[in-house]
């Protein structure tokens, strides 16, 4: 088996970085840098630009990338042959690249066969894809599947074209090779798992989605400074067949997930999304609307749907795990989607930041939710001679603190979680969950068994 | 018993008309027309002018006539007394008849016993019903299980009149007789029924109700051009006693009935309304629901009140069949209601046609509502190779078709039927419908046993 | 055992007030008289202020009143030193008292310590009490488990205070005594009980809670008047302490509460509130939402929260009671609220007397709420023979009380109740419940079972 190759050590000592943690300003700069450093990789659901695009990540994850070969079946699909491109262009007569893939991997259709013709433009139209109505920009376009060659270009550039004729040269190979993914594990004190996937197949699109991995990169490293109680799995792989050939591998693993978020379009200017899983009212559900509703950030909910990103595998119903998905503007939502228009000035560091703490935010209500019994539950327990509240009656002014230890107290029957109390106070979480420490040690609450 | 002759047979060939199927256009005309021949009609809750209007229907459908006899005992309620009436007026001094029968059935309150009596304005007055609010209109009463008569008129008429003195004649009969009512049936492949029901007791009213009968006409002819699946029943009966005749007889036979709609006030030129079954979630509710939402249609969802038409019987608490109530505007909702201006100009084939075509499309959802297993759940089965899917990735324009495979195979887990999903995905039945076709010739979904 | 002492007669023979019962004016009238008169007497957890309080209460009610002893245990409180004041004042260098107990209850911190000493406006500074923002209303503080003293006054009469020196004297009392309150039972036909429970402990604060004892009082009244079915206690306590103690007291009586409704603020001129129980549904929620919806009276109904009056104790999780909270404003949400601008001005007969109709509506509902069965269920009976229906049909005039009937039949299944009839066809309960006792009369229906 030669698909467990570790891959390269993380050159970032992970504890030094724990130890010297960024600012989130310093944390939104470095995942920018890091799209600007994988943007021009060419990357396809196989093949070498996946490969590289997974060691920059490894330099900051000890990540474990997988190679699968070609054939191999996985699930109701079979692992395609891996695709690779050295060079491509459309020459004109006097020697000009009037297409270029140097100047942009998104000019080559992805898969597109090895080709090397001359041709009239008439004969070259059929193979070329534009945008009239956005007639700068160049497509993306793929053909993963139909053995099929093309080229991507700005609708303008097309109509300032010569009738030829054109030398045509893709310089791809398409044969027996592997699948590349990589998983990155943060060890958690329990085998249940919070499973993070994002999609590393897309060539130089910026926000869908080198914002994606970026976001799930920086929130690795911080979870490694932690000690989770669940054990998180970030996913690295192609989308649709990369996320396929995740389950196939993992089937029995599948068991072991308690929540999960496929991260994807994370660094745009629009504000966050969140996609429910299937189920629709799972944990995962239920954390992100709360941080999203009680952290004041502009935010849209909206129900699953079978189309998007990852989650459509993971939602498929044989699995229907507890997956939902982050985005900012979601799927196919913008106008520079799957164009060139969306480049590393496309996402900035601010929003990918926002993306960040939301994920950050959402990690501490999985990790913090859990359910107490309040131990004096007749009556309310007399707070102030356990120094848990103001002395002075009678003023009118509440603290949400003290109304955060209120609610606690009701409704720690042992039905309620913090999560459950946190949503139905309309309080944020962290301030719940302080409350209950503060009950616990007082005495006045025990944990519930699990 | 005389009380099952068979009626005349259908003037039109059925299966010819079958052959030749009118077009839409021409069946808003056709019912039109069939409303303009029924108006004149004196009809009540017995007599001959309920027989001679099943008479003219049973040109169309071969309807079974049934004749329940004075006397008998149905639920809570005694078969009354037959009412016909020959001719009725109001006649002065000069001979003039300033209320005439033979100008409008309306004049007469229905179920008035025989008068003939000289007398003044003043001794008559408590027998005049009039709207002194729509003085140009006759309104429409009647006196069932009162010894009662009287008569109906413009209040701008009553104004005109002298005092008399006035011959007063009604020349009307009430004796045991029977009450009248019409069935036809389409056979199905299964004995479970939906139930089709329409009041033809109103006299010389349009929308109220012979607008309801045309379009059950029509329907019933449309579906005795297909094989179905379930039988459909349609039922031609007098108000309220007709109904609960029938229910009376019928008591064993309510058991088959899966869903069930009241045809009234079909064709006024009003948005549609549905009103729900006592149930409120039957599956003729979310059909109907449906049915509307996808459609385009302006249109109003009401919750059940036992007030309205023959709904009030079908869902009375022992029986609580699952019967929701089709109409425009709804009972008593519009100024025309139980007046002379609920005449055939009030309906319009249009309006009637959308109804019929709003039915048809129930009947539609009804027929083809079924589970599906995904029989590749794990993922989402690779739909390219199969011919199901664009071949060429990275579009972002999504076609309505693949969305449904897509929504089908994600909710075909045994427990969501298609029109859970056409529901869940908001997409119109039919083109679910269609998707779940196409994938079971795929191989990929087998239908669940019933 | 002291503490169990019969409080006064009622100096108003009861039946007598029954025979001539007040009209609403009256009452209303009454209970603002009873607000003035308690409204000087400088009430607080524990002391003569409550005894004098409950004393004149007990003129008009049958009062019980019990005195549970310093050092009691009750659930996970203590009961307090029992506090009494004779006389507090600041007086400055000419001899006048710039703070005067005597001119408001309000200028004394609760339960401060006696005090006779001689200082500067800098030392008594940390002693003083104001409302910058309100500058000429006293505040009503109090520190009942702190060791501590204070005044509260104007911030304007803070600001006129030259440098001192001040004689500064609280003449109070804090030694072994008693917690005081009072009960009084309507007795039922059940020993199933509806509990009406209100804060006495308030000084001089009209709307909180004067006027929701004085509602209290006449709701009593009234209630005393009938033979209720439900036995009904109303409890004059100590808020948070009081109730805490009765429930440590009643333990076992608990489980017999179906309903109950803590008032407060009940006399103001903002629109009712009411505050459902933690349950959420339970039947006094249904109950008073209802007689709240179709009063036509402008309210608002608003979740349970554990912040409040004293059902945080009836709600708090071991007791859970079946109990909500019904205030005008609600607390802490008007600009008067604890403060001297909270007088008998605040609260109007009006106002108290909206309040008191809405109670009294209230228990019509609990009194009257059962189910019935449809002894007729197959089909709508025939009303009209039975003299329930108009005889002339046609009319499209629906009167609510035939609506009612409508409803009643076609509910009346077993599983719904006369509140949940209702409640669905949005029809006032008085209305519903005689269409039931004209339908019962008419041998329609049957009571079931409880």
């Amino acid at each position: 088996m030669t698909d467990e190759a570790p891959a390269g050590r993380a050159t970032v000592d992970e504890a030094g970085a724990g130890r010297r943690a960024m600012t989130g300003a310093e944390e939104g700069r470095w995942m920018h840098a890091l799209v600007e450093r994988l943007y021009p990789l060419c990357r396809s659901i196989t093949g070498d630009g996946v490969r590289r695009t997974l060691e920059i990540i490894a330099e900051s994850v000890r990540l474990r990338v997988r190679e699968v070969p070609t054939g191999t079946q996985v699930l109701d699909w079979t692992v395609p042959r891996e695709w690779n491109i050295r060079d491509a262009y459309v020459k004109d007569a006097a020697g000009t690249r009037v297409i270029d893939f140097a100047a942009s991997t998104l000019h080559v259709v992805g898969y597109s066969v090895p080709v090397s013709a001359t041709m009239t433009l008439e004969e070259l139209r059929g193979h070329l894809h534009t945008l009239p109505e956005q007639p700068g920009l160049i497509p993306y376009r793929t053909g993963y599947y139909a053995e099929t060659w093309g080229f991507c270009l700005a609708h303008e550039t097309l109509e300032g074209l010569g009738e030829g004729p054109y030398e045509v040269v893709i310089d791809s190979m398409l044969a027996d090779g592997h699948l590349t993914y990589g998983e990155y594990v943060v060890p958690g004190r329990v085998p249940e798992e919070v499973l993070v996937s994002c999609h590393v197949c897309h060539p130089s699109l910026a926000n869908d989605n080198l914002a994606g991995a970026a976001v799930a990169v920086r929130l690795a490293r911080r979870l490694a400074e932690t000690d989770p109680w669940y054990t998180y799995r970030f996913l690295f792989a192609p989308g649709t067949i990369g996320a396929i050939t995740w389950l196939a591998r993992n089937r029995e693993r599948t068991s072991r997930i308690r929540h999960g978020l496929v991260l994807a379009c994370a660094g745009d200017r629009g504000p966050l999304t969140y996609k429910r899983s299937r189920r629709g009212d799972a944990g995962i559900d239920r954390a992100v609307r709360h941080v999203l509703r009680t952290s004041g950030r502009e935010h849209t909910v909206v129900d699953f749907s079978p189309y998007g990103y990852d989650e459509r595998q993971f939602c498929s119903p044989g699995f229907d795990l507890p997956v939902g998905s982050l985005t900012r503007t979601p799927y196919a939502g913008y106008p520079e989607y799957h164009t060139s228009a969306d480049n590393p000035d496309f996402v900035s560091p601010e929003a990918m930041l926002e993306t960040l703490e939301t994920c950050w935010e959402v990690t501490r209500v999985l990790e913090g939710d859990r359910r107490y019994l309040n131990l004096s539950p007749y009556g309310e327990p007399q707070l102030g001679r356990r120094g848990l509240y103001g002395a002075l009656g009678g003023r009118s002014d509440t603290r949400q603190a003290q109304m955060a230890m209120l609610w606690v107290l009701n409704l720690s029957d042992g039905r309620h979680s913090l999560l459950d109390i946190a949503e139905r106070s309309d309080l944020p979480f962290a301030v719940v969950a302080d409350a209950a420490r503060a009950l616990r040690d007082a005495g006045l609450l025990k944990e519930c068994a699990l």
